[in-house]
């Protein structure tokens, strides 16, 4: 096996950073799970033991039961974050489980120590009822401080956060939807500046109107872009379609009426005619083609992944700005830019619920920190740059102050 | 608050081996809680993300989907206990709630860690109904390896683990009543011995017949235990007693089929005339003029927390062994022996369920840890001793072999 690679051949190009991985080595360095507990206090003494465990826990234990307010400091779950999936649309592999879902999310809890420094666990469920789901986490609801849900397939997904947000007094976030509409707004609005444009003028087409196509058009509309036509499988949405006309509680007949002034009608060649910016979120590929229909200068973030839409060393024959989800390329598009620093500074500040206002403060703090650099080629910070996650964390801190 | 004690100043003993801990130093230990989660793989590169994250993890998941026995080794839920509590009957406090019972649930699993080397997490759940926790752990049942109940009321505490085990395909255990009934017998196998006698011949009586004491009795019966005597609020429990009679479905009226032979009828007086063995497992205090009747050479474990049922210094003025629950006194019996090294064996050995056999197991290794030193004040050893969980998993797992 130690020969295979899973980033394909001939998406190699010449800003490949990363080696291809073998799955050797990706098997190895998942034996046994990627995560570990530990105490933050010693238990090498029987005076150890007796202060965090019996008989001292008791004084603790007393004291949150006489002041539930107390449990915020005085046990881990306040700073806790459960990372809830069943496992329906996971990565690129679509419904494949709970149990197969487990290492994507012991690797987001990971990323959330790493980047938020926020304790995190996956919690995997083999139910995809969205009221039981719901359900559950009610149950739970002392146990954790936090929820992010986490490849949870569309339609669904949009009922079932709603549904948590409802039910619990605490941020619920599904990053597959506000984690890439935040850096996908991010990344647009350095892109605009480096073509010389306003956001408010930009012509979006998104292609894929799932769980994050849904989200970036919402943010890209309550960021003040007045033209974003959506793309799904059967062309562009709009509210004289009849398929979302027969629908008009969905979220698309939702997003139909507030998007598409135009009246645009057909697929993408129809939409991409004049437009300034494409972002692929779904797993259509791009035609070069139509890559020639766009607007000079034009925006091409491409990120599905591991495929882009279409490949950055096509899209830059036309496009000024090109971005994908990919660690290979320059300007990767990565939901780690936000959703460590959005829970962290949504837990810092003690707020209820995470707000339009406060994913627009992580979006511009993850713009303003490529600002002094900004190019075609860096648009966004990287998703190591340490700046990032505490940059994030007090502009939404600073968000939840402010409402 | 840094000159109160929670030890009581009138328990003060020359055994003493604990300085008296203050408020100010206990809050202090649990500020943020005493629980972190930490990667077990790096994360500070771009390839780094690339192994643990996307687009390498994807390999992990479709592995899982099409062979799900993998997610054994590749994920960290087969050796994941979690300790699971609705806050019912938390140490000696009774019915706190999830939330206060949670800074004892999060000192389980770092004990767990501590000792077993397994990892470990706290559930607790605001609802008490029996099947609302079974149907949320079935839910969840992708994301562990096994359950620990903890401080669960008796006698819900009975039909919960019961139906759990019938629920999941992994070790389930109350932990209040296997885990104390194992270190009992283990500490009992070996006071027998201190005393010249076998366990067939003890006369037992145990007072309490909450979770522990009925385990306790339980576990003495399967060991061969001759004369058990139960005591409850109402004195001692027989078959003919008219409230037992009238439940003839309860763990008690099950209990007091198979135990005292004699037909003991009345209170503590009337039970421990003669008897070889008194088990305090619940708060009732046990009077000098009591503890008088009870045959020479005789043994007394006072295992109420914080205050044991009699005091060391007044038992051993009649009984040849004295043990509690307290670190400050000679012969502690304290689930910390056990409860790592049984879970730990049947996750070593891949067991389904926690079996007599398995506690039986468990007892004789820790009894036999004590052996080369015996004497009436080590009849088990320390909770500290590194020894303990290995060679209590090691005897499980064999016991899972055997079987």
């Amino acid at each position: 096996m130690s020969t295979e690679t899973i980033i394909p051949a001939d998406s190699a190009s010449p800003a490949e950073t990363v080696a291809a991985l073998s799955d050797e080595e990706i098997f190895a360095s998942h034996q046994g799970g990627k995560l570990s507990i530990s105490s933050t206090v010693p238990l090498a003494s029987k005076r150890d033991l007796s202060i965090a465990y019996t008989p001292g826990v008791a004084q603790v234990s007393r004291a949150i039961h006489a002041n539930p307010e107390l449990a915020k400091t005085l046990t881990w779950a306040q700073r806790l974050v459960v990372v809830v999936s069943d496992g329906t649309a996971v990565l690129g592999l679509g419904n494949i489980g709970a149990s197969a879902s487990l290492p994507v999310m012991e690797g987001k809890s990971a990323l959330f120590k790493a980047f938020g420094e926020l304790d995190s666990i996956p919690l995997v469920l083999n139910t995809t009822d969205v009221d039981e789901i719901v359900e559950t986490l009610v149950r739970l609801r002392p146990s954790f401080g936090a929820v992010n849900l986490e490849d949870v397939a569309a339609p669904r997904c949009f009922e079932l956060e709603e549904k948590l947000i409802e039910a619990l007094d605490c941020p619920v976030m599904h990053d597959d939807q506000h984690g890439t509409a935040v850096v996908v707004l991010a990344a647009l609005t350095n892109a605009a500046k480096v073509t010389g444009r306003t956001l408010e003028s930009l012509r979006v087409v998104v292609s894929g109107a799932g769980a994050a196509g849904i989200a970036v058009a919402e943010i890209l509309l309550t960021a003040g872009v007045g033209d974003v036509v959506l793309l799904d499988s059967r062309g562009a949405i709009s509210k004289d379609r009849a398929d979302i006309a027969a629908d008009p509680a969905s979220k698309k007949a939702e997003l139909a009426a507030r998007s598409n002034p135009r009246g645009v009608t057909g697929g993408p060649g129809e939409a991409l005619l004049g437009a300034d910016v494409f972002v692929g979120v779904s797993s259509s590929k791009l035609d070069e083609e139509h890559l020639k229909l766009m607007n000079h200068s034009s925006i091409v973030f491409a990120l599905s992944n591991p495929d882009p839409e279409v490949l950055p060393e096509v899209a830059s024959k036309y496009a000024a700005v090109v971005a994908t989800g990919r660690s290979d390329f320059p300007n990767q598009i990565n939901n780690v830019l936000a959703f460590p620093g959005i829970f962290r500074g949504a837990l810092d500040a003690g707020a209820r619920r995470i707000t339009p206002a406060m994913k627009l403060a992580a979006a511009r703090a993850i713009a303003e920190l490529a600002e002094d650099d900004l190019s075609a080629d860096y648009i966004v910070p990287s998703p190591l740059d340490p700046r990032v996650a505490p940059a994030v964390s007090a502009a939404v801190a600073a968000a939840v102050e402010a409402e």
